[in-house]
């Protein structure tokens, strides 16, 4: 199973092992962090992004960061451990998978409280490890239940970039279509580009190629025209935070695509594990937005500016649909109404 | 009035002068054609670009074509003269402006047919500059129309480039920004980057941040959450060629735009001069669509790859807004409803 993130031992100790996905689709380079700060500085820089992602990362991050630690006494660890947290959980606001797996780390530490500060280092590392193998085998089930909704011949849109890069491996959104594609439904897939950070063009599509599946890349500007032209079956995506009643933040452009598949009787579905829905949140007002620098937007691929200078620029990495737009959210454990989210899986966690 | 294109008379004799916007905002360029060939490739390559423009440099490049022409009869000028149109004519198929004033430039040969092949070149250098002096009269027109419908305080958003640079002076809907502006309107204007060429973030960007008019840019996956978080008052866009129940087709992205402002119940209105509406064509569906280099959409700029190498792309170079979702219409004859540009336009045409 394809990874892009892993907890990796090199010759000087463990490191959290990234592909550095800024500089797909034309070089695959993979950076070794050997400290939470540098897996810090490449979750806030993209060089993982994705939300189930994010959450891996932050929870090896935290691990690594726990590891460094000289401490004579749990309190002295927890002290120590806490501006590591912190550094971490200020990484990108929007995902809640980050603090999702955060609080999963922090749960260990009290949990165990009465061991050595050396056996909680070694917990906190199962610990990261278990949120990735757990990430991988969520993903596949959810792509087992999603595949049902895909027939052979169909025609999917997808936005940004929801597939092994985006997650421990196999992806969400991205995954419901792998799966349907390995169980020999022939499909095609749409691709939107995602601007600004382009997750469509340079994530999506190179991950498509390498599972040789039809795809067509378009710019997000052309969805209307294609949903409008007819043969689009489905629209699928994924999401970095769900709020109680189903509301969903995603990739900045999902809103669009979800109010233009509406008006073209189009199903319009989410794909998330469910630790990405946030039931201490009732509705999608009340999740939190983060705004990235405007450079994303003026020069594109950081390479190439496209404006003139000195221009205002907004730049909100996310957009949140309203549940009214989405047909159904795939998770682990099946597929459901935005409306049953609470009632179905709210208790379980 | 800033001009895009001219009727120069340099030191070897007139050329059509163009700025070439492929390299704006960065350089402002001006290409000297001196021939019809030249004005083609400019035509089809984007140094200028626009509907109403690139009826003004078509009307031009047939005035310079018919210059050079050694001709002893009638017959053998128009015989010469026929290739030259259909160069012109082959360069881009949508924008119905471009057809329209090589029309009008065919009409002037035939009712000349009496007159010496000099005196026709001479009425067709100077029915190339009338076709150039009507649009900018008409760009003014309509921008007193079109203003009426703007507020102090009113933030419009727009897609792709309709101003100056898209005709032969003021623009058309950019030119209802202008003018509304120099009314004394305070406004603020939300720019679509409108990828894959970037009209927005380059030119109208660079035209508004030249008329100090406060702008934002933002790509073009952001207008509808910028629509759902409210505030945007109107959107204006121009057209490439409205049928005559009122469709419109118009750069892609253009009906998303369209969708989206319907859903959130904000008025959508186009700007174009009579010249861009086709009665000869009943509704949108027979409006033909470039399809255009997929190299625009996986290098942007020309310049950065932002996708795998090999990989299918769609590439539709305008969209068509069915009529139901246009608010109205501003012409240089006033505002008209999609329903009623036949009845009060159809026959004075």
């Amino acid at each position: 199973m394809f990874s892009p993130i892993e907890w990796h031992i090199a010759a000087n100790g463990p490191v959290v092992r990234m592909l550095d996905q800024t500089r797909l689709p034309h070089e695959v380079v993979w950076v070794d962090c050997p400290d939470h700060q540098t897996v810090a500085k490449g979750i806030k820089d993209l060089w993982v992004r994705g939300a189930p992602a994010i959450g891996i990362a932050a929870a090896m991050g935290l691990a690594l960061g726990a590891r460094a630690i000289k401490a004579g006494s749990y309190d002295d660890f927890v002290r120590q451990l806490k501006p590591i947290h912190d550094t971490l959980a200020a990484t990108r606001p929007t995902a809640v998978n980050l603090f999702w797996a955060l609080n999963r780390m922090n749960t260990v530490v009290r949990i165990h409280k009465d061991r050595t500060v050396e056996e909680i280092k070694e917990r906190l590392i199962q610990e990261a490890r278990a949120v990735h193998e757990e990430d991988i085998r969520r993903n596949v089930a959810m792509g087992g239940h999603g595949a049902r909704l895909i027939h052979a011949g169909d025609t999917i849109l997808t936005h940004c970039n929801t597939g092994a890069l985006a997650t421990g491996g196999h992806g969400t959104a991205l995954g419901v279509i792998f799966s349907a594609w390995e169980s020999g439904k022939r499909i095609k897939v749409l691709v939107d580009e995602t601007r600004p950070v382009l997750q469509g063009s340079r994530l999506t599509m190179w991950e498509l190629q390498q599972n040789k599946i039809p795809a067509t890349l378009i710019t997000d500007s052309m969805a209307g025209a294609f949903m409008k032209k007819g043969g689009i079956r489905l629209c699928l995506v994924g999401a970095d935070r769900i709020a109680a009643n189903g509301d969903t933040a995603n990739k900045i452009g999902t809103y669009s695509v979800a109010v233009l598949a509406r008006a073209h009787k189009i199903p319009f579905y989410v794909a998330a594990p469910t630790s990405t829905i946030d039931f201490s949140i009732a509705h999608g007002d009340q999740i939190p937005i983060e705004e990235r620098n405007p450079d994303e937007v003026t020069n594109v691929f950081g390479k190439v500016r496209i404006a003139p200078a000195n221009v205002e620029v907004a730049n909100p990495a996310f957009d949140v649909t309203p549940a009214k737009y989405i047909t159904g959210i795939i998770t682990e454990q099946g597929i459901f109404k935005p409306g049953e989210l609470k009632r179905k899986l709210g208790g379980k966690k």
